[in-house]
């Protein structure tokens, strides 16, 4: 039994919670209402082509197919989703051959096929995209140029980014009706730069699973596998990314909310070293606390793309501008060694992959072959005693304040409090420690950081240095619903705040070659929750990703290594 | 009355605090040991020509004259403490007019100086600088070219900067026989860079006084007037660069810890962005504590001195290849506007400064006349109302451990409590807050950060933006041993992380001009803290440094200002 199986917990304060429930309501039917007036006929035909909710819950579906395939697109509309890159949309704009409008609508029927199998739209802003894009034709018609380095390109937006003027609410219940004023830095500066935004996607509860599920909107679904979870917390994002509902989209990622909903839906996200990017006004329940900061970063369908949003968002967008958190570092030149130098870490000692994330780093090592110089970790990676107190503090770290803002921002509603949330919520027992006890913990993760520059990133008289460290994103090739247990494979990289790009691979969990769970298992306590249940049958669909590790501020260096690295996968 | 005319406070636990006497009095033997050893006869000849210790505290003497004129040191070595800058050093070592054993026997006697006139060392390094010469002596012999590019080049370092091998105490009596194995980062980089380090200053207890008094070593004088305090907490730093005991020094800063004792003392000091320069491997009672960062930074007796510490340290030393914790920006060329806009903030909205410093920045504004523009921030500033919360943020936050972490360093020694620890340690009342609290006062910070940004700092409709803002460094023109009560002038740039150079003006206090308080006095604790007993007498000497400061990460650019602004001052 899982815990997705577990029926979905009650509300804290059923009386208060009932009170919300109409808004919620209305919350919803606003979606329905914007999908419809856009184009009736068109959601009538999806409606008929993409199988129930239900449907979708229960069996593997690959949903990305009703965008690429199943004619619910024109030819024009598919090939504008599924075949151009950022620039080549801008090119084709500049060159007449597409207006921003033709690429906006194409979008948002793509999104809205997207929110049909996946359940990824939070909110729609289908009318002022259409405006928007409008206007942005009749700038080049006038100006001839464009009005950004995004002139028209659809961008997809995790919902706790504040949007000027629109409900933001983070998925916290009681906040449903919190109109704010101030759009996210972030969507300022794309604002500037010409892109235009269409839909805010769904994060979960308390933002802090790994997972997509909360009490407004229900859960989201995987493209790849839709009874699978699209990760979380930007699950929403990677599932509108996944199923081309837009040309890019930002989640952001404190444990690893950008990465693992990227490697489950197999497609590209970074996690940038944390202040490169803003998160200036967007709603959290981790605000003011800085032992482990959170970042936000795209997630992509090509490295290509990835690299120029981070381009144009640092040169052009310039951050620092709007935010004085911001640092003032822009996407700088970047070259790779000749012969890369990956560590891989094909365990990290507390919890072991499952057979099918084993396979993927195995075959792709094995890929990488002549090109790269490879160095098993094996040997020199932290014990499963010294990892035990690392993810522990990371864990004591999430919830040191005694839950305190979380539960400020989850109470007043009387919302349910979702497994997953509740799991979280005991990270570290949700324990409230002292500001004293908070110092050491920041002390023990400096240590671990110096460690690794030290052992891994340093010559040293008994090692070459490593140019880049290569492991699994998660455990498991993409996680059943409300089965995402263990955050190590990306928290420790939060912890350490060593940036990371993940990118797909061409293998996806194979019930066949997949089924035999390790013979021995890893006595603690993590490696018994991710291992207590094993079901290879569950994971059909679920594709691998795999996580690529820099130094601290090698963001770039990253991104040019991982384009080096798909195209030998290729 | 005064702080300083209180007797110094007993031992918190007689007993205990017995036992480190001895520890205690075979350090600063240490210290006599060294002088002798190096020159017995100087020694003797320094002792005859610098007042005793009492007469020193009693009186304004001058004490840079020993130094400068006294006939202390011979005619070479008079030039090569006074006269030549960190360039001219390095050009006379490689043209083979000076040698690194030359310049370190020269600024070891100035150092010897200004600790006899001012005891501002807590430890010399006297025989190894001797040899470290005379292996650069004989490196640029065998190759023909530099070391590296501070060859030569005598450093004195802030106490608390751990040294390989040598006690270090950070001026608590518990860790006065601490040896480290390790070197503070900088102090690795500026070995790898060719520095001499000859001598180790003083610190306050706690590290937390604008002011400089320990239980280990006692007071530290001003150099400018030796009855004053030379500020602190880096005020061992100051003591020595206005002396000309070292070509340029380091300290932190984490309330005005390196300003303070540059304005006191008449020279420049950097408090740069936080976590550009590391402070890895040093002590600090506030280790972990991340709301006000702490940094390093450079005092020095010109800004191209200054200028050329960053330059090498960060473009040469590189900090991020040692400390995960360090940015990777490196010292970026920068230009100034033709003209530029510099907003003057006569006074804080707290307190009032001491009509020297008033008189010192008006006639520092009218001399900079019509190369700059000035615009008066008076009714533009943050109101009192909002300076006592930002100004009561900042104090929480210093103490927000209910002063643990501090106590667990001075307990131990049962030393006394010192009045400016005292006054410290009762910052925010001392009281212990929760992490939920310390996340609220994050983002109060943050708020305040942004306000700078937004109203100073960006172009808006009704007015245009500020590049630098110019402020008094202190309220008074350096100040009475132990009565450095308010930090605002300085703390208020910690809290919001800006950076700040300080600079020398020619304007000293004048008993005659100087000596009316203000007519009016503001409604606020601290305000009347520091004008309670104003004493004009007791000020001669005290010279008036001023501070200005610029947007995050524009370092660059202050320094290119404060060019600009001593150019047109000289």
């Amino acid at each position: 039994m899982t815990l997705a199986s577990e029926s979905i917990a009650q509300p804290v304060d059923a009386a208060k919670f009932k009170q919300f429930e109409p808004l919620i309501a209305k919350y919803n039917e606003a979606k329905w209402a914007q999908m419809k007036e856009f184009d009736a006929k068109f959601l009538e035909l999806c409606r008929s082509k993409i199988p129930s909710d239900a449907v979708l819950d229960a069996e593997p579906i690959d949903a990305r197919k009703f965008v690429t395939s199943a004619g619910l697109l024109s030819e024009s509309e598919a090939q504008i989703v599924n075949e151009f890159s950022i620039k080549e949309l801008l090119d084709k704009q500049l060159a007449g051959e597409l207006s921003a409008e033709q690429i906006t609508r194409a979008y948002i029927k793509s999104a809205i096929i997207a929110q049909l199998a996946t359940n990824c739209v939070m909110q729609f802003l289908i009318p002022s995209a259409l405006e928007r894009a409008k206007e942005l034709d009749l700038y080049l018609k006038e100006n001839g140029k464009l009005f950004g380095p995004m002139h028209g390109v659809p961008i997809s937006l995790k919902e706790q980014m504040g949007y000027k003027g629109q409900v933001t609410c983070a998925s916290y219940v009681s906040l449903i009706d919190n109109v704010v004023k101030k759009s996210s830095v972030s969507i300022q500066i794309f604002d500037k730069l010409g892109a235009v935004f269409h839909a805010r996607t769904s994060q979960p509860q308390a933002i802090m699973h790994l997972d997509t599920w909360n009490n407004i909107i229900g859960r989201t679904r995987n493209p790849c596998s839709t009874r699978l979870s699209p990760g979380g917390s930007s699950g929403g994002e990677s599932a509108m990314v996944a199923m081309h509902g837009s040309a890019i989209g930002i989640g952001s990622d404190i444990g690893g909310s950008i990465r693992c909903p990227a490697a489950f839906t197999n497609v590209f996200g970074l996690k940038p070293t944390t202040k490169r990017l803003s998160s200036m006004n967007g709603i959290s329940g981790g605000r003011g606390q800085e032992s482990i900061p959170s970042t936000e970063g795209p997630i992509a369908r090509s490295i290509q793309d990835l690299e120029y949003f981070m381009d144009v968002y640092l040169n052009q967008g310039k951050p620092w501008e709007y935010d004085p958190t911001s640092l003032v570092i822009p996407w700088r030149p970047a070259e790779v060694e000749e012969k890369i130098r990956i560590g891989v870490l094909f365990d990290d000692n507390l919890v072991t992959p499952h057979p099918a994330v084993k396979r993927a780093l195995q075959q792709v090592v094995s890929q990488l072959g002549e090109q790269f110089e490879i160095v098993d970790l094996a040997d020199s990676w932290f014990s499963q005693e010294e990892m035990l107190a690392i993810h522990n503090t990371t864990l004591s770290l999430y919830t040191i304040d005694g839950n305190r803002s979380q539960l400020e921002l989850i109470s007043p509603s009387g919302e349910p409090i979702l497994p997953l949330t509740k799991h979280f919520l005991n990270f570290g027992q949700g324990k409230e420690l002292s500001i004293y006890d908070n110092r050491k913990l920041n002390i023990f993760r400096d240590s671990t950081k110096l460690a690794l520059l030290e052992r891994f990133f340093s010559q040293s008289p008994t090692s070459k240095k490593l140019h880049f460290i290569l492991s699994p994103t998660y455990p498991a090739p993409s996680e059943i619903p409300g089965n995402s247990l263990y955050w190590g494979y990306t928290s420790f990289w939060n912890l350490t705040d060593y940036p990371n790009v993940v990118f797909p691979t061409s293998y996806t969990h194979d019930p066949k070659l997949d089924s035999l769970p390790p013979t021995q298992l890893k006595q603690n306590e993590f490696e018994e929750s991710v291992w207590s249940n094993y079901n290879p049958d569950a994971y059909v669909g679920g594709p691998v990703g795999l996580q690529l590790t820099g130094k601290r501020f090698d963001d770039e260096r990253i991104v040019q290594a991982v384009k080096k690295i798909t195209s030998v996968l290729k």
